[in-house]
Parts: C-alpha cells; structure tokens; sequence
C-alpha cells in the first residue's frame, strides 16, 4: 500500500486545527496552578456556560470514552442499566469502559433504524425491563448519541420526546455529543435547544474528532451530578496535573465559533462526496449522509483503487465507511471521487 | 495574594519544554492513523526499548494516576493487595484509582522512613500478610517509588533488594517513577540499571512533571502483562484516538538526552535552592534534599513573606513543601532565597 | 385470593426433602471446625470426584446466582464478555450479578430457539465478536444451561460440539446446572458424560430447586480455576462459617441417588401434566416438556380459575409458566389437570 | 492430634441450637413462595421493628462478611472510605469483601486500644483524610463493632460519642454486631439504646455465631438504603429462593428472648474460664473478658497440653484466643481450666 495522502478512515485521522494549537503556545507561558487551579481552566465555566445559556459544570478529559463512560457512572447505580441505541458506541467500541467505571451496570439495546432509537421504542423497552423487581438490572439513564454512529441526525423534536420518556420513568438523560459540532451544523439549531432546554443532565462534548489534539469535555447540568464527578475523574486518572493545556483547546475550540466552522465544512465536504459518489456505477449510499459520516456499498474494484491511489477508507461488511473532518478540503473530496470514477469505469466528467 | 510569579508549589505547575512544543508542531501536519497506528506512535517501542536496552511495550496515558493504577490492575487480581510505602502518592493522592481499576484490590502499607521502605520491613509485612489464607487478601504485587515523595531516592542496592525480597515471596515488582528522569540523575545510572536489569514487570514513566504538556508512558516489560493492559486502557479511556500527539512528546522527550538535562535542571535548582534556604534562621530542612523536592520547617514570617512576594510553595503542617521544576533557573532560586533571607531577617548576603 | 396450596409458581416453592432435613439433624452435633475445615465438609471433595469420575474441587454456596456469577468472574477478565442464550438466567434474573463479581464484564447473547442456542450461532457470534480488537470485550467463556429457562434440554451432542466451539477459539466453558438433575435424569446420562467428558472448566451444581433448603454448589474441574475461586467466595459473603449445614445438604444430596430419584419425581410430574394440560380447550404448549418446566398459552378464564383454587402459577406475556417440584405428587398433578379442564368447558373425563 | 471433642477456637465451631433446628422443622411443610415473599420471611419486619422500637427492614444473608460488605456498598460511594478500627473484621479477616461490593471504596484505621477506637481518634482521623480534597477518597462512613473483636465492648456512651462524631461530619454510622447478643448481655441494655436511638442507619445481626445454623441478617432503619439494598442483595447472591429456612432460623433466635439466653450462657462461660486460667501459672489475660472471648498469654506446655487434650484454641503471635459458645457447659469449663492446671503444675484444687 502506498503512504495514505486523504485519510478518510476516520476523523480521527485529522491533524489538529490550527487555532488550537495557536492556544497550546498562548498558555505555555510562566507557571500556572495545577489541577485546574489556573485560570485558563477557570474561565472553562463561563465559556461553556454562555454557550448553553445555564450554569454548567465543565470537565476536560483525554477521550471520549473517559467522558462516556465516567459521566454514565454518576448517573447509575451499579445495579443500573443504561438505555441506548444497539449501535451506540459505549456498547460497540468502548471495551466495557461504562461497566467498569460503573461497577457493573449493564447496557440495554434499543433497536435502532439508521442510527437512531425511537421514542415509543425507548419506552417499550424501559416498560418492559422490570423496573421495581429485584431479579433485573434498574434501568437507570437514556444514552443518546446525537450525531449517529450511522451519520445521520436525531431531529430536535425527537430528542425532545426522548428525553420526556426519560423522565417520564425516572431516569437520567445523557448525550453522547462525540459529533455534537457536526450534528449542531446539520440540525441549525443552537447548544442549548438540544441540551438545557431539553433538562439534559449531561453532555459528552467531543472536540478531538473536530480539530483538538486530545481534549473532550464532560458538560454537566447539574450540581450534584458534577460534584461527584470531581472524585470519579480523579480516581480515573482523567484531571490532569497540567489542565491548562486541555482547557486552552476547549476555550480555543468555542472562541468565535470556531468548533462550527469546523464541523460545517466536515460536513460540506461529506455532502459533496457524497453527491459525487452516489455517481459511480455500483455505489449506493447506505445511509443518509447528514453529518460528516458516509456509509455506501461499493465495488471492490473501486474499494482497492482507492486504496491503491493513497486514500484511506474504513472497511465494513457492509461495504465502505468514509469520514470527512475539519480539514478536508474541496479539492481532495474531488479528487476522491475523480479516482472512484475511473476505478468505477465512467469518465472523469465534471469533476476531473 | 499577589500573582504568582515563580511556583514551587509542584513541578506541575510549570510549563512544557519548548522541544516538546516543538514536536507537537512537527506532527500536526497531515493524517495520521488513530489509536496508536501512526508512525509516531509506532516508534515509541524502539524508542524506549532501546533505552532500557530490552523489549519493552510502551503505552502513553495523560495522567500519572492513570499510568499508576491502571498497571497495578494487571499485577493483582481484585483479592490481591498491593505493597507500599504508607507515604505512597498511590494511597494518599489519587483517589482510590487502584481500588477502582483492580475491582477493589487493597493497599498495605510498609512503614517508610524519609518517603523509603526498607527491604527487610516489607519482608516483614509480606510476611504477616497471611498469604494463602483464605480470609485476607493476598499479597500480589510490590510499588515502589524511586524518587521518592519525600524528595528521596533509594540506593540502587536497596531497589535490587526490594525485587528480590518481590521475587521471593512471587509478587510482582512495579516501579512508580512520577520523578524517574530526577531519580536516575541523582543516582547517577542508567535506566536498565534499576529496571530492566531487576526484573523489574512495569514502570510508571512520568514525563509530565518534567516537561511535557500532557503525557505519561506506561512502560511493561514482559508481554502477557503488555497483553491485557492493551484492553485495560481502552476501557479506561485512556487510548488517544490522535495519539501521536502523545507519542510525539514522549519521543521529543527522550531523544537527545533531553528528559535528563531537563531533570538535572531542576535536581541542580533544588540543591541550590536547600543550601541557600538552611541558612535562612528558623529555617530547617526535614529531609535529605535528594532530587527536586524539598520540605523544610520555616518560620510564618518567611512563608507568609515568601507568599506575599508572588513566590508559590506548598504550606504542610510540618512546614513547606517546595518543588523546582525542569525551568527554574539560577536567577529565580537566587531570588526566593534572597527573599527568605529578608523575611528571616538577615542581610542579603551573598546571594542578594 | 386463597392461600396456595399446591404451588407450580416455580420449584424453589417446595419445602426440602426428607432425607435433607435428616441430614441436618445428623451433623448438629458437637464442635466441627468452622470454614469447611471439619469432615463432612471435607467429604465433599470424594462424593463429588466419584461422581464426576475425575477429580472435583467443590464449594457450597447459598444461591445459585451466587454459583453462576462468582464461577464466571474467575473465568473471564473484566474486560471479557461471556456468551450465552438470550434467554440465560445469568442474563435476564440477577440483576447485574456477573457484572458485579467480574468487574464489569459483558454478556453477549446468542439468539436462542426454546432455550438452546446452537454451536454454529455461537460460532459465528464468537467469530463477529471482535477477538484481539482493543475496542470490543473479548470472548472469554461460554455458558450453556443445560436444562434451560425454557424446560428443555440439550442433546450431548449439542452440548459437545458448543464444548468444541468454546475451546477452538480459546474460551472457557461453563455449565449452569440450576436443574441439572432434571436434566440427567430427562437425557438418561451420566453426570461425567456432560462436564468432565467435554472438558468442562465448571459447573453452578444446582440443588435447592430439587430439595434442599440453601446448598447449592460450584464444581470446579481445573485446580488453578478452584484455587482463586477460594478467595473470590470468602470475599462474596459465600464461604459459610458453620460450613458443615451446607455441606450436609449436598453430601445427602448425592447419596444414594436421591438427587435424581427426586428429579425423576418432579420431570414425571410435569410431563404428566403436559400431557393432561394439552387436552384442555384453549390451552397449548408453547415449548416441549422436557425436565419440570412448562410454557403454555392457557384461556384466561382457565389461569383465573386455577388461581382462585389455590394453585399457584406465574403469568407471563405468552401465557403461564408451570413448575413441578420433587415433592409434586401425582393426586396433585391430577387435580389441576381436572380442575383446568372444568374451568375450561369439559367434563372431568379420567383425571376427575 | 485427638478429636476435638472440646472447641473453644471459635464460637463458629458451635452447632445450631435445638430451638433453631426446630425452627427448621416448624416451616419445612408445604409450598412458601420464594425470594422472601412467604409468610415467615414477611413476619421478620414485625419481629425486628418491635425488637428495636421502630420500624426497619430486615435481609437475612448467609454469612457476616455478606452482612458487612454488602450493607456497607449502601453507605459509601466508590470513591469513599469508611472509618473504622485497626482491627475491625471488616480489614483484617474478610479477604476485601468491602473493597469488593463498594466498588474499590477504602477502609481507614482509626487505631484501637483492647479493640476499641475513641470518638476523639475518630474525630482526628476523619478531620485528617480530606474531606472535599479532590486526591482522596471521601469520608463516607463509620463503622463500629460493638462487641469488638478483642473480646471488650463499647460503653453505650462512647458509642452515643462515636455516632455523634459521624453526624457532625456528615457521616454514615453503621454497626458490626457480629456478636450483638453477647455485647447487649454485657452492657445490660437494650437493643434500642445502641441503634435506633443513636440514629444508627445500618446493623449487621450477627446470629450464626450464637446458635443459628447459617443465618444472619442485616436490620437498616433507614427507608432509601432498604430500597438500594434490595438489588444489592439480590446481585450478590445473597437473596435466597427459599427464604422460609433463613427467616425461621431468625424469628426462633429472637422468639421469647432466646438470642440473648444463648448469649449470657456463652458470656457466663467465658467469665469463668477467664477466672479459672488467670490462676494457671504462667497465665496472663491479655484483655479484659467482657464477652464470650478471651486472648491470654500462656505457656507452651499448657497451649499444647490442651491441645493433646482434645481442647481446640486459637493460636496466636501473642499467646491464644479462646471463643466461647451459646452451648458451653460450665462441666466444659471446669474440664479446660483443671487440664490447664495441671499443665501449668499446680493441684487439680477446686475445679478438679
């Protein structure tokens, strides 16, 4: 294989933007009071509650399972079950992160179309658990994640309805926001619409899949539940000595809008990929492309040029998963579809 | 309170090396495979492995609580207990991690005289523990810090008596080195020398506290070991999807010697630092000043002047704690001294 | 509602056996050293090891949870998921028992066909399961019912070629015997053709559900599993001081045959009843009887009916489920039968 | 080495007493719905809540070290410590069982004297471990056992102290009564006095020890930890499905004040004992014998005379422990001190 020049595998794959790694020089100056004592750390509060029009709480961590699966610990007992979509990423790829910062909880699947759970078939689910009876798991939180594993979106209203059956039962409600950016963009809509309007308790707030190097925040809406988060985090290893340095990405990341710039053009470059591979003979997009994420069924012939040509894609039973980042340019999403064109036997048309 | 302007209060509360910067920048530039697969991270392993001259297994973490507890895990199974000193930052400052990440594993503390056991007082203790009884929890695993938190080091005789007195009794033999570069430096040896050469399992490789932003190593030396923690630090959430921002500090560390310059840095600020301070009236040093730590008794006037001259310190009952860091210079150590000289009222003397 | 005076709620509504009872009696004299250091504690090993033809370390404990859950923690990692059936005990009844003692270890399910999952559908989950991903739990033990939560059975075979999945790709392999007996007795093999034959790693022995009071047991067939299995009971609140009333129940269990001269009871009962229930109007069997237990649809009025008799039944979604026990007497079995025949519309017939 | 014909190693090696087996006998007749929810399990609430003045709710479990570590999980989050002295049960002889069910909460040792620790300690103890620290685990509970594990007891009023000092710090209070019956008979008070009325919020009801077969249980008088500890319980296999046998054990030890009949025989033994070997030469008391043990100091030639005699003790580092029982006869008694006599070399005299 030759050297991978248009990594589509995974927004993982991204460099950090540039604003951000402006802010790492900007902090490395002078001493600073570790743990969060500092004053870049502090001004993460007001940052973060300006943008979602409450009083949050606001704590960096390393990745997105940390924020996933320790905030999920506050929000159950061990003894608890987790509702979320049988896609979801806490249940696929996380390890058993949230069974073992839980002590043992269970997730419980909800059936999902394209990514995303219903809200009558949350409640089913919730009604049929055996919520009162000893011999079962209490179900404890809905977990939902608002950009998909799938690339699609919830509506505002449907998650407006989850979280009412949420509630309706007593649980806890969470947000798995690895693509909240992304998700944001697509929606139109504003951080506080689908967070602190909704009575969210907490929000996994994902930034190093759109432009940070490795800081993602727990967003928390509650007092107590961020109370006992001081302690879990820091038994998890997750408060960093050196806060400074993950709080300067994060103020970086939502000064000026910076983190929707981002994800905007993450997902223009999705669409517009999206648009002209839907073009090659033999691709047909599985799911429908709202974020940044693009799932298609495509011709081995053109799987293995692409790969061929430098260009990094994430093979699935299914056919093929391609993710555009903050970084991705006009020019490469043509280029990958010029070359999925010539591999896929049409001329190079219009975007050669 | 003025501003701080010079921090001794921990060597965490420095900024990073301007080489480690540097290297962040360095690898911000194009994409690079996630969780671990890029070049960067790749060359960890001969990095290190060449450093303590055998095959290692590198895994970069962001906090030394997490390198800390999540190695220990795989030393101990959750009824096992794990030896160390009851001055141990791994029972008094995190929070309980290691209870957490074993399943709820306990600590015994061996009796630590100037932050070190003695080899012969953890046989005892090892000894009494009631291996093979069923009713207590078994001996698993032996942690010892090598520059010490007290500002100590153990001799490297006393380190290879402490794996053999591991050894004998068929515990695992783990090394916290939070302080590793100052330890070494102090010592005067070689890497090898107090791990791979003692068969050491795992050491704690802390890079932080002496000059990188943000990242640790846990470095295992036998593979079984390597071989589950792969999966106990992804449910941890403790594997960078960008890791070569990790990767990329810990290799800039190393290379060139830089983590010993560094340390020398600040071992040379701490010894200036004690000579000058002893002189100060009132003034007395509670331990050996070994590395780059000091404690010392020290008269209200001066700490409460000190701190009034934006001079950060750590007040303890018995006195102060004060660190020097891998930046403080002549000129700084110089100037505290001076100070305390004043606050202590003496003539500025020499060091004025 | 009347007070119950035969109950087909389930077989732990049965009172213990004789000869259990007797057995109490027998041991509740003078001092017997505590935590199965006395003799007929001791006596286990021999009863067992004969039983299974080939040496057996045996543990009573004081539910059956307790065996599954506190068996399956020393035979996976807590980062390892456990397969077994959608309809597993372990799965549906005990409230995160296995997450608990395992550290938060997964299960994941085998989609199953009246209670039995089949090798291949364990074979191709195992293989979809993500062995040696970082991101998935990793496969690490089997667990089979034998007699299952739907009153079937596994043929040997079946059972054999689910021991040969297990181990081809490395994992453990364990039995739930909470109706072992039952299935003994309902397949007409030896309790070694199940377990040592296939290279059983262990066995949850059940015995409470077919006439003892608390004891049931752990039989472990490997000694390095058995050896930390010692400290993983003492720690679960599971090793009894006054071991010998455990132990007892067990040794008497075993004697003479008695556990499967009263499974035979309880097995003949419910097919017995099986065999009266079907000839009522409306009613039908939902699975085939296979041990003691029986899943029908059954006309409202003909459930109403039995209830305000006095005779106990669990109502499911589906219909009832029906339980014969070791005591339960053929005038019993003939008595529901003649009265679910009247409720539902027909003459006494024979059974009146 | 003879039988042991009689045992005073532990008050565990003792049988059940006849009213127990009884008990046993008395419900072992017809059906009895299981997992508590039979007439018998019911009837422990009434007994209980008379028995301590208000109402509580009552867990039979199997084993002490279930009662501690389970109830305590209900009391501390994971990231808590639970204070209690440096010889409690729970630390030195449960094999990590707190560690377990709490999810790797700590224990922190309040240092003891004849196996008590004073409110004042505890009050120092407690204002040392930082509280509100972000680096350490939380204060969250205080446990105290009342009839220590050096044979003495706890003043009524120093227990009033201690409970006091966990409320002024906002702490649990939770209480080992693994010898309940023989520390109420010593202070000659009531149940009530040291529990309810101190606002006590868990107890664990020691019973097995003093003449049940395998029954404890634990008595919470507070409503929200009743509710959690239900699915505690129920995923520590710790709910029996035939409860009847566990609750009937319970109701007969309490029915008619037995319990504290069967305390007062051991306790009367025990004080005669104690009076009898204190004249042996050689024999030193090494704490005051408030209960039914006694530590002593004795000369190798007696320890293995009784030994040789049939007599079962306890060795320790500092000389032996010896238990009595709820069936130690005064004729036992005498028959122990006049062998030790005469191992000691002095006359048979008055006990002979």
């Amino acid at each position: 294989m030759p050297p991978i020049t248009i990594d589509l595998y995974s927004d993982n794959a991204a460099p950090a933007a540039p604003e951000i790694m402006a802010a790492l020089a900007r902090v490395n100056v002078g001493p600073a009071q570790p743990y969060g004592q500092d004053a870049e750390s502090k001004a993460l509060k007001t940052t973060f509650s300006d943008l979602f029009g409450t009083e949050v709480w606001v704590m960096p961590v390393s990745t997105g399972t940390a924020a996933n699966s320790i905030a999920l610990s506050a929000l159950t007992p061990p003894y608890g079950t987790i509702l979320c979509s049988d896609t979801a990423h806490i249940e696929t790829s996380e390890c058993g992160a949230t069974e073992l910062f839980s002590g043992g909880a269970k997730l419980t699947h909800v059936a999902a179309k394209s990514g995303r759970m219903s809200a009558d078939a949350l409640d089913e689910v919730i009604r049929r658990a055996g919520k009162g009876l000893q011999h079962r798991s209490q179900p404890a939180a809905v977990s939902l994640t608002i950009g998909t594993e799938r690339g699609t979106v919830y509506p505002v209203s449907e998650i407006a309805r989850i979280g009412e059956v949420a509630r309706k039962h007593g649980l806890h409600f969470r947000m798995d926001g690895a693509r909240v950016a992304n998700a944001l963009v697509a929606l139109g809509t504003s951080p506080r619409s689908v967070t602190s309007d909704l009575d969210l308790d907490v929000l996994s707030f994902g930034a190093t899949k759109n432009g940070t190097l490795n800081a993602e925040a727990i967003v928390v809406f509650r007092k107590d539940i961020a109370e006992q988060l001081r302690y879990r985090l820091r038994r998890a290893g997750q408060v960093w000595s050196k806060m400074r340095y993950g709080a300067a990405q994060l103020n970086a990341y939502i000064e000026g809008g910076l983190w929707l710039r981002l994800a905007a053009q993450a997902n223009g470059a999705a669409k517009r990929l999206s648009e002209g591979l839907r073009q090659v003979p033999g691709v047909r997009l599985i799911e429908t492309v709202e974020i940044n994420q693009l799932f298609a069924e495509m011709p081995e012939k053109v799987i293995a040029g692409l790969e061929a040509d430098g260009i990094g894609l994430g093979r699935r039973d299914e056919g093929v998963r391609m993710v555009t980042a903050c970084c991705t340019t006009t020019e490469e999403v043509d280029h990958v579809v010029g070359r999925a064109r010539l591999h896929g036997g049409v001329g190079l048309g219009p975007f050669s």
